[in-house]
Protein backbone atom coordinates (compact mmCIF):
# COMPACT_ATOMS: atom_id res chain seq x y z
CA UNK A 1 0.00 0.00 0.00
CA UNK A 2 0.93 3.63 -0.60
CA UNK A 3 1.25 5.28 2.89
CA UNK A 4 2.44 8.84 3.28
CA UNK A 5 3.60 10.35 6.52
CA UNK A 6 2.99 13.64 7.69
CA UNK A 7 5.51 14.67 9.93
CA UNK A 8 9.47 13.77 10.52
CA UNK A 9 10.08 13.73 14.02
CA UNK A 10 10.54 10.48 16.21
CA UNK A 11 7.34 8.87 16.03
CA UNK A 12 6.76 9.45 12.08
CA UNK A 13 10.57 8.13 11.44
CA UNK A 14 9.43 4.81 13.65
CA UNK A 15 5.94 4.26 11.99
CA UNK A 16 7.17 5.37 8.40
CA UNK A 17 10.29 2.85 9.34
CA UNK A 18 7.68 -0.09 10.37
CA UNK A 19 5.57 0.52 7.34
CA UNK A 20 8.13 0.36 4.59
CA UNK A 21 10.12 -3.28 6.56
CA UNK A 22 6.50 -4.55 5.96
CA UNK A 23 6.52 -3.86 2.53
CA UNK A 24 4.58 -0.94 2.14
CA UNK A 25 5.90 2.15 0.35
CA UNK A 26 6.35 5.12 2.10
CA UNK A 27 6.67 9.16 1.35
CA UNK A 28 7.65 11.17 4.24
CA UNK A 29 6.24 14.74 3.95
CA UNK A 30 8.25 17.66 5.47
CA UNK A 31 7.16 21.58 5.24
CA UNK A 32 10.16 21.87 2.82
CA UNK A 33 10.83 18.84 -0.02
CA UNK A 34 14.19 19.35 0.66
CA UNK A 35 13.94 18.31 4.57
CA UNK A 36 17.47 17.00 5.81
CA UNK A 37 15.77 14.29 8.24
CA UNK A 38 13.51 13.03 5.67
CA UNK A 39 16.06 12.84 3.37
CA UNK A 40 18.27 11.02 6.08
CA UNK A 41 15.37 8.83 6.75
CA UNK A 42 14.94 7.80 3.31
CA UNK A 43 18.85 6.88 2.99
CA UNK A 44 18.57 4.98 6.41
CA UNK A 45 15.05 3.05 5.53
CA UNK A 46 16.49 1.98 2.02
CA UNK A 47 18.84 -0.48 2.83
CA UNK A 48 15.73 -1.99 4.39
CA UNK A 49 13.51 -1.42 1.39
CA UNK A 50 12.80 -0.21 -1.87
CA UNK A 51 9.70 1.72 -0.78
CA UNK A 52 11.00 4.56 1.15
CA UNK A 53 10.32 8.61 -0.22
CA UNK A 54 10.45 11.73 1.01
CA UNK A 55 8.62 15.27 -0.24
CA UNK A 56 6.22 17.78 0.97
CA UNK A 57 3.53 17.53 3.27
CA UNK A 58 1.18 17.78 -0.17
CA UNK A 59 3.23 15.21 -1.78
CA UNK A 60 3.20 12.73 1.37
CA UNK A 61 -0.51 13.04 1.34
CA UNK A 62 -1.23 13.50 -2.30
CA UNK A 63 1.05 9.58 -2.45
CA UNK A 64 -0.79 7.82 0.60
CA UNK A 65 -3.60 5.96 0.13
CA UNK A 66 -3.98 6.48 3.76
CA UNK A 67 -2.18 9.03 5.62
CA UNK A 68 -0.32 9.64 9.03
CA UNK A 69 -0.45 12.55 10.86
CA UNK A 70 2.75 12.12 12.56
CA UNK A 71 3.59 16.24 13.76
CA UNK A 72 3.45 17.67 16.97
CA UNK A 73 -0.37 18.31 18.06
CA UNK A 74 0.54 21.85 18.32
CA UNK A 75 0.85 22.34 14.90
CA UNK A 76 -1.14 19.46 13.53
CA UNK A 77 -3.66 21.55 11.60
CA UNK A 78 -1.06 23.50 10.21
CA UNK A 79 0.89 21.18 8.42
CA UNK A 80 -2.45 19.14 7.46
CA UNK A 81 -2.90 22.71 5.91
CA UNK A 82 -0.49 22.44 4.45
CA UNK A 83 -1.11 19.27 2.32
CA UNK A 84 -4.07 20.71 1.38
CA UNK A 85 -7.87 19.17 1.23
CA UNK A 86 -7.41 18.30 -1.55
CA UNK A 87 -5.19 15.64 -1.06
CA UNK A 88 -6.40 14.28 1.64
CA UNK A 89 -10.26 13.94 0.27
CA UNK A 90 -11.78 10.65 0.71
CA UNK A 91 -8.33 9.35 2.89
CA UNK A 92 -8.03 7.62 6.14
CA UNK A 93 -5.76 9.63 8.01
CA UNK A 94 -4.48 8.12 11.03
CA UNK A 95 -4.31 10.80 13.84
CA UNK A 96 -1.55 9.85 16.14
CA UNK A 97 -0.71 13.17 17.77
CA UNK A 98 -1.21 14.94 20.94
CA UNK A 99 -2.42 18.55 22.08
CA UNK A 100 0.42 18.46 24.22
CA UNK A 101 0.78 22.04 25.45
CA UNK A 102 3.37 24.67 27.13
CA UNK A 103 5.30 22.85 30.00
CA UNK A 104 3.82 22.56 33.68
CA UNK A 105 6.21 21.22 36.46
CA UNK A 106 8.29 19.33 34.28
CA UNK A 107 5.29 17.89 32.45
CA UNK A 108 3.68 19.16 29.41
CA UNK A 109 -0.59 19.86 29.85
CA UNK A 110 -3.30 19.87 27.89
CA UNK A 111 -5.11 22.57 26.21
CA UNK A 112 -8.22 20.74 25.31
CA UNK A 113 -9.02 18.04 27.94
CA UNK A 114 -12.87 16.78 27.88
CA UNK A 115 -13.78 19.87 25.87
CA UNK A 116 -12.42 18.98 22.74
CA UNK A 117 -9.91 17.29 20.80
CA UNK A 118 -7.28 17.16 18.51
CA UNK A 119 -8.74 14.54 16.62
CA UNK A 120 -12.49 16.14 16.54
CA UNK A 121 -10.55 19.52 15.25
CA UNK A 122 -8.82 17.54 12.42
CA UNK A 123 -12.17 16.37 11.34
CA UNK A 124 -14.15 19.20 11.45
CA UNK A 125 -11.20 20.70 9.36
CA UNK A 126 -11.60 18.26 6.90
CA UNK A 127 -14.86 17.11 6.95
CA UNK A 128 -14.40 14.73 3.68
CA UNK A 129 -11.28 13.02 5.27
CA UNK A 130 -12.35 9.65 7.32
CA UNK A 131 -9.83 10.92 10.75
CA UNK A 132 -9.09 7.68 12.21
CA UNK A 133 -7.56 8.59 16.23
CA UNK A 134 -5.33 6.11 17.61
CA UNK A 135 -1.68 5.10 18.73
CA UNK A 136 -1.60 8.60 20.62
CA UNK A 137 -1.93 6.10 23.86
CA UNK A 138 1.60 4.81 24.00
CA UNK A 139 5.32 5.33 23.36
CA UNK A 140 6.62 5.27 19.85
CA UNK A 141 8.36 1.80 20.72
CA UNK A 142 5.36 0.03 22.06
CA UNK A 143 3.60 1.39 18.75
CA UNK A 144 5.86 -0.63 16.48
CA UNK A 145 6.30 -2.78 18.66
CA UNK A 146 3.11 -3.99 20.59
CA UNK A 147 4.34 -7.56 21.51
CA UNK A 148 7.14 -6.00 23.35
CA UNK A 149 5.03 -5.27 26.45
CA UNK A 150 3.13 -8.46 27.86
CA UNK A 151 3.22 -10.52 24.66
CA UNK A 152 0.54 -7.58 23.27
CA UNK A 153 -1.69 -8.56 25.84
CA UNK A 154 -2.73 -4.78 26.41
CA UNK A 155 -5.28 -2.07 24.38
CA UNK A 156 -5.00 -0.22 21.40
CA UNK A 157 -7.82 2.29 21.71
CA UNK A 158 -9.28 3.80 18.16
CA UNK A 159 -12.24 6.10 17.60
CA UNK A 160 -13.72 7.65 14.11
CA UNK A 161 -16.59 8.33 12.34
CA UNK A 162 -16.08 6.01 9.62
CA UNK A 163 -16.77 2.51 10.32
CA UNK A 164 -14.75 0.84 7.46
CA UNK A 165 -12.17 3.43 8.02
CA UNK A 166 -11.60 2.46 11.63
CA UNK A 167 -11.83 -1.77 10.00
CA UNK A 168 -8.96 -0.84 7.71
CA UNK A 169 -7.20 1.01 10.41
CA UNK A 170 -7.41 -2.39 12.51
CA UNK A 171 -6.06 -3.99 9.44
CA UNK A 172 -2.99 -2.45 9.24
CA UNK A 173 -2.20 -2.11 12.45
CA UNK A 174 -2.69 -6.03 13.57
CA UNK A 175 0.73 -6.15 10.99
CA UNK A 176 2.48 -4.89 13.87
CA UNK A 177 1.27 -6.95 16.11
CA UNK A 178 -1.87 -5.32 17.77
CA UNK A 179 -4.41 -7.87 18.59
CA UNK A 180 -6.58 -6.22 21.78
CA UNK A 181 -8.27 -3.16 19.78
CA UNK A 182 -11.22 -1.28 21.91
CA UNK A 183 -13.36 0.51 19.67
CA UNK A 184 -14.27 3.94 21.27
CA UNK A 185 -16.94 4.99 19.19
CA UNK A 186 -16.87 8.79 16.85
CA UNK A 187 -14.44 10.61 16.94
CA UNK A 188 -15.94 12.53 19.91
CA UNK A 189 -13.78 9.87 21.69
CA UNK A 190 -10.55 11.54 21.32
CA UNK A 191 -11.37 13.57 23.77
CA UNK A 192 -10.73 10.30 25.87
CA UNK A 193 -7.67 9.45 24.69
CA UNK A 194 -6.16 12.57 24.49
CA UNK A 195 -7.23 13.44 28.28
CA UNK A 196 -5.34 9.99 29.17
CA UNK A 197 -1.88 11.51 28.53
CA UNK A 198 -1.47 13.63 31.91
CA UNK A 199 -1.92 9.54 33.41
CA UNK A 200 0.16 8.40 30.85
CA UNK A 201 2.90 11.26 32.10
CA UNK A 202 2.78 10.28 35.58
CA UNK A 203 2.93 6.42 35.00
CA UNK A 204 5.71 6.91 33.04
CA UNK A 205 7.67 9.40 35.58
CA UNK A 206 6.67 6.59 38.36
CA UNK A 207 7.78 3.67 36.52
CA UNK A 208 10.67 4.97 34.81
CA UNK A 209 10.01 3.70 31.41
CA UNK A 210 7.84 4.29 28.69
CA UNK A 211 7.59 0.86 28.05
CA UNK A 212 4.21 -0.30 29.35
CA UNK A 213 0.30 0.00 28.72
CA UNK A 214 -2.69 -0.41 29.88
CA UNK A 215 -4.92 -3.19 29.63
CA UNK A 216 -8.60 -3.15 30.10
CA UNK A 217 -9.82 -6.03 32.07
CA UNK A 218 -13.73 -6.74 33.34
CA UNK B 1 -10.45 3.11 63.31
CA UNK B 2 -12.87 5.74 64.02
CA UNK B 3 -13.78 6.84 59.86
CA UNK B 4 -15.32 10.16 59.05
CA UNK B 5 -17.49 10.29 55.66
CA UNK B 6 -17.81 13.52 54.13
CA UNK B 7 -20.55 13.02 51.60
CA UNK B 8 -23.82 11.14 52.12
CA UNK B 9 -24.28 10.13 47.76
CA UNK B 10 -23.69 6.54 46.32
CA UNK B 11 -20.24 6.76 46.54
CA UNK B 12 -20.09 7.93 50.60
CA UNK B 13 -22.87 5.51 51.09
CA UNK B 14 -20.46 2.30 49.80
CA UNK B 15 -17.46 3.20 51.42
CA UNK B 16 -19.09 3.66 55.49
CA UNK B 17 -21.27 0.47 54.67
CA UNK B 18 -17.94 -1.38 53.81
CA UNK B 19 -15.95 -0.08 56.49
CA UNK B 20 -18.83 -0.94 58.91
CA UNK B 21 -18.81 -3.87 57.69
CA UNK B 22 -14.86 -4.30 57.88
CA UNK B 23 -15.28 -3.54 61.76
CA UNK B 24 -14.77 0.04 62.01
CA UNK B 25 -16.76 3.03 63.50
CA UNK B 26 -18.13 5.03 60.78
CA UNK B 27 -19.68 8.91 61.16
CA UNK B 28 -21.57 9.88 57.64
CA UNK B 29 -21.60 13.48 57.60
CA UNK B 30 -23.90 15.66 55.68
CA UNK B 31 -24.56 19.58 55.57
CA UNK B 32 -27.69 18.81 58.03
CA UNK B 33 -27.67 16.80 61.28
CA UNK B 34 -31.01 15.20 60.47
CA UNK B 35 -29.99 14.37 56.56
CA UNK B 36 -33.00 11.56 55.86
CA UNK B 37 -29.86 9.98 53.61
CA UNK B 38 -27.76 9.48 56.46
CA UNK B 39 -29.84 8.48 58.56
CA UNK B 40 -31.21 6.22 56.59
CA UNK B 41 -28.34 4.81 55.85
CA UNK B 42 -27.34 4.36 59.72
CA UNK B 43 -30.74 2.38 60.46
CA UNK B 44 -29.93 0.26 57.20
CA UNK B 45 -25.90 -0.37 58.05
CA UNK B 46 -26.96 -0.78 62.29
CA UNK B 47 -28.25 -4.50 61.41
CA UNK B 48 -24.69 -5.56 59.90
CA UNK B 49 -22.63 -3.48 62.41
CA UNK B 50 -22.65 -1.23 65.97
CA UNK B 51 -20.33 1.12 64.67
CA UNK B 52 -22.46 3.35 62.07
CA UNK B 53 -23.62 7.17 63.02
CA UNK B 54 -24.01 10.30 61.20
CA UNK B 55 -23.78 14.28 62.30
CA UNK B 56 -22.74 17.35 60.47
CA UNK B 57 -19.94 18.05 58.11
CA UNK B 58 -17.80 18.95 60.89
CA UNK B 59 -18.90 16.21 63.30
CA UNK B 60 -17.73 13.18 61.09
CA UNK B 61 -14.47 15.21 60.51
CA UNK B 62 -14.14 15.52 64.32
CA UNK B 63 -14.91 11.77 65.14
CA UNK B 64 -12.71 10.25 62.15
CA UNK B 65 -9.32 9.21 62.50
CA UNK B 66 -8.77 9.17 58.87
CA UNK B 67 -11.75 11.17 56.98
CA UNK B 68 -13.03 10.10 53.02
CA UNK B 69 -14.43 12.78 50.81
CA UNK B 70 -17.22 11.14 48.95
CA UNK B 71 -18.79 14.85 47.84
CA UNK B 72 -19.01 15.72 43.99
CA UNK B 73 -16.49 17.40 43.33
CA UNK B 74 -18.19 20.57 42.59
CA UNK B 75 -19.05 20.74 45.89
CA UNK B 76 -15.78 19.34 48.10
CA UNK B 77 -13.94 22.19 48.52
CA UNK B 78 -17.39 23.84 50.44
CA UNK B 79 -17.99 20.93 51.52
CA UNK B 80 -14.60 20.49 53.33
CA UNK B 81 -14.85 24.27 54.79
CA UNK B 82 -17.91 23.88 56.25
CA UNK B 83 -16.07 20.08 58.27
CA UNK B 84 -13.20 22.96 59.19
CA UNK B 85 -9.30 23.21 59.13
CA UNK B 86 -9.40 22.20 62.47
CA UNK B 87 -11.50 19.30 62.30
CA UNK B 88 -9.10 18.06 60.01
CA UNK B 89 -5.85 19.35 61.34
CA UNK B 90 -3.11 16.86 60.92
CA UNK B 91 -5.57 13.87 59.86
CA UNK B 92 -5.65 11.73 56.79
CA UNK B 93 -8.23 12.89 53.90
CA UNK B 94 -9.11 10.44 51.54
CA UNK B 95 -10.27 12.12 48.70
CA UNK B 96 -12.40 10.08 46.19
CA UNK B 97 -14.13 13.21 44.26
CA UNK B 98 -13.46 14.00 40.78
CA UNK B 99 -14.17 17.63 39.06
CA UNK B 100 -16.94 16.78 37.23
CA UNK B 101 -18.74 19.38 34.98
CA UNK B 102 -21.56 20.45 32.99
CA UNK B 103 -22.98 17.78 31.00
CA UNK B 104 -21.35 17.86 26.96
CA UNK B 105 -22.55 15.88 24.74
CA UNK B 106 -24.05 13.39 27.28
CA UNK B 107 -20.82 12.93 29.04
CA UNK B 108 -19.67 15.15 32.14
CA UNK B 109 -16.51 17.51 31.11
CA UNK B 110 -13.33 18.42 33.26
CA UNK B 111 -12.65 21.98 34.07
CA UNK B 112 -9.22 21.59 35.59
CA UNK B 113 -7.52 18.91 33.04
CA UNK B 114 -3.56 18.98 33.26
CA UNK B 115 -3.66 22.56 34.55
CA UNK B 116 -4.85 22.04 38.33
CA UNK B 117 -6.11 19.30 40.04
CA UNK B 118 -9.08 18.83 42.93
CA UNK B 119 -6.50 17.33 44.90
CA UNK B 120 -4.12 20.01 44.95
CA UNK B 121 -6.87 22.38 45.49
CA UNK B 122 -8.04 20.42 48.79
CA UNK B 123 -4.07 20.04 49.97
CA UNK B 124 -3.72 23.82 49.44
CA UNK B 125 -6.86 25.04 51.00
CA UNK B 126 -6.29 22.67 54.06
CA UNK B 127 -2.25 22.40 54.12
CA UNK B 128 -1.98 20.80 57.77
CA UNK B 129 -4.28 17.97 55.97
CA UNK B 130 -2.37 14.87 54.49
CA UNK B 131 -4.53 14.06 51.15
CA UNK B 132 -4.00 11.29 49.50
CA UNK B 133 -5.99 11.03 46.33
CA UNK B 134 -7.22 7.83 45.48
CA UNK B 135 -10.60 5.62 44.47
CA UNK B 136 -11.71 7.81 42.01
CA UNK B 137 -10.72 6.04 39.13
CA UNK B 138 -13.07 3.42 39.51
CA UNK B 139 -16.74 2.84 39.88
CA UNK B 140 -17.89 2.31 43.46
CA UNK B 141 -18.87 -0.76 43.32
CA UNK B 142 -15.10 -1.96 41.93
CA UNK B 143 -13.93 0.29 45.14
CA UNK B 144 -15.22 -1.95 47.69
CA UNK B 145 -15.08 -5.11 46.04
CA UNK B 146 -12.02 -4.87 43.92
CA UNK B 147 -11.86 -9.13 43.79
CA UNK B 148 -15.02 -9.43 41.40
CA UNK B 149 -12.57 -7.98 38.53
CA UNK B 150 -10.09 -10.26 36.98
CA UNK B 151 -9.25 -11.35 40.79
CA UNK B 152 -8.04 -7.77 41.51
CA UNK B 153 -5.78 -8.39 38.89
CA UNK B 154 -5.72 -4.93 38.15
CA UNK B 155 -4.57 -1.14 39.49
CA UNK B 156 -5.33 1.21 42.25
CA UNK B 157 -3.47 4.94 41.72
CA UNK B 158 -2.89 7.02 44.77
CA UNK B 159 -0.89 10.02 45.44
CA UNK B 160 0.33 12.47 47.93
CA UNK B 161 2.88 14.81 49.62
CA UNK B 162 2.72 12.45 52.84
CA UNK B 163 4.23 8.90 52.33
CA UNK B 164 3.17 7.67 55.88
CA UNK B 165 -0.50 8.70 55.18
CA UNK B 166 0.44 6.82 51.39
CA UNK B 167 1.25 3.55 53.53
CA UNK B 168 -1.75 3.92 55.84
CA UNK B 169 -4.51 4.29 53.56
CA UNK B 170 -2.78 1.49 51.18
CA UNK B 171 -3.24 -0.62 54.72
CA UNK B 172 -7.05 0.37 54.70
CA UNK B 173 -7.71 -0.36 51.24
CA UNK B 174 -5.71 -3.52 50.98
CA UNK B 175 -8.36 -4.56 53.83
CA UNK B 176 -11.04 -4.03 50.51
CA UNK B 177 -9.07 -6.66 48.48
CA UNK B 178 -6.90 -4.01 46.80
CA UNK B 179 -3.15 -5.55 45.97
CA UNK B 180 -1.76 -3.58 42.72
CA UNK B 181 -0.84 0.23 44.36
CA UNK B 182 0.56 2.36 42.09
CA UNK B 183 2.04 5.10 43.93
CA UNK B 184 2.33 8.32 41.50
CA UNK B 185 4.23 10.14 43.73
CA UNK B 186 3.00 13.64 45.10
CA UNK B 187 -0.13 15.27 45.28
CA UNK B 188 -0.12 16.97 41.62
CA UNK B 189 -0.15 13.56 40.01
CA UNK B 190 -3.90 13.76 40.93
CA UNK B 191 -4.23 15.95 37.33
CA UNK B 192 -3.04 12.48 36.01
CA UNK B 193 -5.87 10.35 37.72
CA UNK B 194 -8.64 13.29 37.21
CA UNK B 195 -7.59 13.50 33.91
CA UNK B 196 -8.21 9.75 33.19
CA UNK B 197 -12.01 10.43 33.39
CA UNK B 198 -12.92 11.11 30.41
CA UNK B 199 -11.28 7.82 29.22
CA UNK B 200 -13.24 5.91 31.59
CA UNK B 201 -16.57 7.41 30.96
CA UNK B 202 -15.50 6.70 27.07
CA UNK B 203 -14.42 3.33 28.04
CA UNK B 204 -18.01 2.54 30.18
CA UNK B 205 -19.86 3.77 27.56
CA UNK B 206 -18.42 1.52 24.55
CA UNK B 207 -17.72 -1.53 26.75
CA UNK B 208 -21.69 -0.99 28.26
CA UNK B 209 -20.65 -1.75 32.27
CA UNK B 210 -19.13 0.38 34.64
CA UNK B 211 -17.68 -2.85 36.21
CA UNK B 212 -14.40 -2.57 34.22
CA UNK B 213 -10.48 -1.35 35.45
CA UNK B 214 -7.05 -0.27 34.19
CA UNK B 215 -3.89 -2.93 34.47
CA UNK B 216 -0.64 -1.09 33.82
CA UNK B 217 1.90 -3.78 31.71
CA UNK B 218 5.35 -3.55 31.42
Amino acid sequence: MNIGIIGTGMVGEALATKLVQLGHAVKMGARSATNEKAAAWVKNASGNAKGASHGTFAEAASFGEVVLNCTSGAVSLEALQAAGPEALRGKILIDVANPLGAPDHGLPILGLAGKDSLGEQIQRAFPETRVVKTLNTINVDVMVNPRAIAGGDHALFLCGNDAAAKASVRELLATFGWKEFIDLGDITAARGTESYLPLWLRLMKSLGTAAFNIKVVR
